[in-house]
């Protein structure tokens, strides 16, 4: 619990991932890069409505369009 | 409490962000669109040894390389 505060994980955290784009639902994403304790890449996405958290796939066309549709709209402002 | 655990902020997290380039520190990344209670996109990361939230420009181009490495990281698995 402590080391989890720390924000370091001891485990992959996604055993699944979502396969429909629900993109427009998604309120945050956290992106976890490969570590001593997970060699996948992780995507977590927390819902706005429900603050539920979502693992997505990294490599589906979809989460990346949400992850560069999020990166150049702050360029837009 | 209640709201901030449903992952709803209800103000900006960031009010001053990272200029130097410490991509290699990052454990994890979060990025929140704008919504009702920011305009802005934020981007914190999480440092890998001590845990501790820094704020990303997103417009900053180092930034962006780093997004994109975790994304294109996860696909040469």
């Amino acid at each position: 619990m402590a080391l989890r505060s720390l924000g370091v994980e001891l485990h992959c955290r996604c055993i699944q991932t979502e396969s429909r784009p629900i993109g427009r639902h998604i309120g945050k994403v956290e992106l976890i890069p490969p570590n001593s304790h997970c060699e996948e890449t992780e995507i977590i996405a927390t819902l706005k409505k429900t603050g539920q958290e979502v693992c997505l796939d990294p490599e589906a066309p979809w989460v990346k369009k949400v992850i560069e549709k999020i990166m150049s709209n702050s360029s837009r402002r």
